[in-house]
This record gives structure tokens, sequence and C-alpha cells, in this order.
């Protein structure tokens, strides 16, 4: 993907857009940081977006922590897009949930501010600082999505269940919760069946959205039965309706 | 099975045996219940406990609703054993949790009476009468574990989400629970990817404990990768062992 940004692969990038929203996804996420400067991030951002959402009829999650690269995104967006992702670090809190309110987006928000908090109770302390401060910019909670942050378990083996506390904390508020899928295996063997069972666990604490490849066979198939498991899946019909496709297979 | 019972197939029972017991089993789950009537069982229940504790060292899970089998299993079991099960049906409650008392057995409990308890809070409330009754008899809680009623998601799309509720009421009470996992995706197909997705979401709300088959492979890799993700896997050590010993594969 780095090597498709560098080189401006409108090819590349128009067929993995087309397969992604094939396979099911709601949104697009488009992130552009290779490393370079700001200004040809700037540039990029404005590229990918107007390229990718020439191939699909979807919105897309706007992915940068610098808020000129969310601007030059948004400019350009057709729909109502989400905004990947705002903090509570100073260069990212002010500008991102100004944006998200002039653009009228979705917004991620992270509980983060010098460092990632290690607790659930001070993750949650964060994320009531960021409600409160995406109220003054008259940001509906309808639109905040709160990532309860997805640290590996191969570095400790408690973080999983810090991130699951995490949701089930902020589900009790009535907020919306996400969480980046697959950083959790990251750096452990065979980290499919990881990342389908944090999954599940994740969503049967209540997770409202998941950022993850949905080009994964498996997860989305993890993602089908866990929606039936849970209840919410009529007569099954999506899960046979799949099963027919031959996702499961 | 049901042949090699009729048979009394020694050979056949002892091999799946030690085959369970290497996979991992806790309990081997032993069933005589074959439409004979209940002399015959009786002497098929005190037949196969013997066979399968002469070649296995584990405890038994003497699974029968009529009490005068499982007291057949329970005199000749070696070691501390588990009855499955008592319920709140008259010949199945204080037979079975005398039984209990006088064997010293853990015991599995049915919150079930006359019909199975279409919603949770019933299920909580069975169970609660089943705790006061097992109290009489002076078994300890610990020796409890509720079943919370696994019915298929073929036949109510809601059954699973029931049993996930209950589970979590029972475990507000600080009480031990118990499911029956393959009976959840009956009727449907591609059966073991419903059965992993419903033990994970029951193991995240809380469950102890799990009658399945440790010869499925992937539900034993999906139990292993949640233990890991609910953080109960220091270093990961028995997933990596598992991984390297191609549990996964």
């Amino acid at each position: 993907m780095k090597e498709a940004i560098l080189n401006h692969d409108t090819d590349y990038i128009k067929d993995l857009a087309r397969k992604q929203a094939e396979e099911g996804a709601d949104y697009l996420d488009v992130n552009v940081a290779t490393g370079q400067d700001w200004e040809q991030e700037v540039k990029d951002m404005e590229w990918i977006v107007q390229e990718v959402q020439s191939v699909v009829e979807k919105p897309l999650s706007i992915d940068t922590a610098d808020y000129r690269v969310m601007e030059a995104g948004l400019k350009v967006h057709q729909g109502q897009p989400i905004l990947n992702s705002a903090s509570a670090e100073p260069g990212r809190q002010d500008p991102m949930l100004e944006l998200a309110a002039k653009y009228d987006g979705r917004v991620v928000v992270l509980p983060v501010q010098e460092n990632i908090p290690e607790t659930a109770a001070e993750r949650l302390k964060l994320c009531e600082s960021l409600f409160k401060k995406a109220q003054e910019y008259k940001i509906d909670s309808e639109k905040l999505y709160f990532d309860a942050l997805v640290l590996p378990l191969s570095v400790n083996h408690k973080n999983p269940s810090i991130t699951l506390e995490t949701i089930r904390l902020i589900k009790e508020q009535q907020w919306q919760t996400t969480v980046g899928l697959s950083n959790v295996s990251y750096g452990l063997p065979n980290r499919g069946i990881l990342n389908r069972s944090f999954l599940n666990s994740a969503m049967t604490m209540g997770l409202d959205s998941v950022f993850l490849n949905p080009l994964h066979k498996g997860t989305m198939a993890a993602f089908l039965a866990t929606q039936a498991i849970l209840g919410r899946d009529q007569m099954c019909m999506n899960y046979l309706k799949a099963y027919r496709e031959g996702k499961f297979s």
C-alpha cells in the first residue's frame, strides 16, 4: 500500500477499494502516512479520497493524526465522513473536533493524552473529558466513536481484557465504541484466531463498530456468526445467505 | 456410541475415553441412555464407569436423568464425580441433591421445572430455588454448576442471547455456570463456527465450565485463543505451546 501511494498507483488503489466494498465494508479507511512531509500528505489525501470515491459509493474514514491532512480529505469527500481520529493530545483535540463540527462528520475519539492509559478507568476518564469537549463544539454524541484502544496481547497478556473492560465502561455511559482489530495479535503466530476471538469478545461486550480487513475471510465469517449468536440476525438470514455464497469455506 | 453401549464394545469406549483425556478434558461425560429400561441402564452405567476409569485417570460426569442410574454410577466411581444433572422437576430435584450430598459430588443444576423457562429472569428464579434446596442438603455452593440452558439458534434467533443473559445473571450471584455447547448450532450448516462463536461469547460473559467434544479441533483452538484474549494465559504460554504442537492447523 505504501508503494502504491508513493507511486500514485491508481489501479491498485481502485481495485482494493472495490474489493473491500464488495466484502461489505460500510466505510473504507484511507491513510496516506508514508513518512513524507505534511504538504505531500495533503496532496496524497486529496488524490486518494477522489480516486477511491470514483469507484465505490461508500463514505470514507479519513485516517490521519494531522488536522491539515484531515481537512484536505474532508474538502473533497462526498457524503458523511468519519474523522479518524481526534484524541486528548493538544494538536489533535480542538482542531479535529472543530473539523468534525464543520464537516458534520462522525469522529473516532482516542482516549490518549501523553501516553496510552494503562487502566480502563483512566481511559474512561479521558473519554469523559473528550465527550465534554465535543459538546462544546456541539457535536452530537451519536457522532462520537470512542476507541477502547487495542494493544498487543504479546506485550502484556492483560492488554485485551483491559480493552474489553474499557468497552464495558464506555457502554455504561451509553456511548458508542470502536476498536482497530488486528493490533491485538501483533507478534504472535496464527494471528487470525486471536483476531476472531477478540472480535467476538468485544462484540459480546457491546462493541458498535470495528476497523478490520474485510478481505480476511475468517474474520468476516466470525463476524457473521457472532452477529447471529448475539441475536442480531433475524431467522439467521444473513448467516444462511453467507453460507450459500461460500463465505465460510 | 449407542451401538457401542448396546454391544458393550469395550474397545471402542476405552479408545474414545483415552482420546478425550489426551485432548485435555477435565471430566469425561458418560451417558448410557439407549432407550432400554432403567434396570438395563443401571447395569450399563456400572459397566461404562468402570471401563472408562480403567484406562483414564479422570473423574467422570455421570449423565442421566434417573437417580437410580446415577447412584449405580456413583457407587463404582473413583474420585470426585459430577452428577449431571439435577433439575427443579420433582423426581430429579431431591433424589439427585441427596445423592450429590451423599457422594460429595459436584452437580450440574438445570433451571427446568415443567418446561424450559423462556426468559433469563425466569431461569434465574429457578436457580435461586434450586440453590436454596441445595443448601438444605448442605451442598456447598462451590459444588453447584448452574446450566444456563442452550437451545438451538435455528429455532429462535434470540435463544443464544437469552442463554448469555442467563449466564450474566447467575454470575451476578457469584455462582458457577456451565452449558452444553453443541445444541446451539443444531439444524444449521457449518456448525463449528457457531459453536466457537457461542463458546467465546459465553466465556466472555463469565462461563466457568462447558460440556463439549474435545476431539473437535476447532473448538479447542477457539477455547485456547479465548482464554488468552480474556487474560487467563500468562505470557500466552498455553497458546504458544498449543501452536507448537500443531493444535491450530
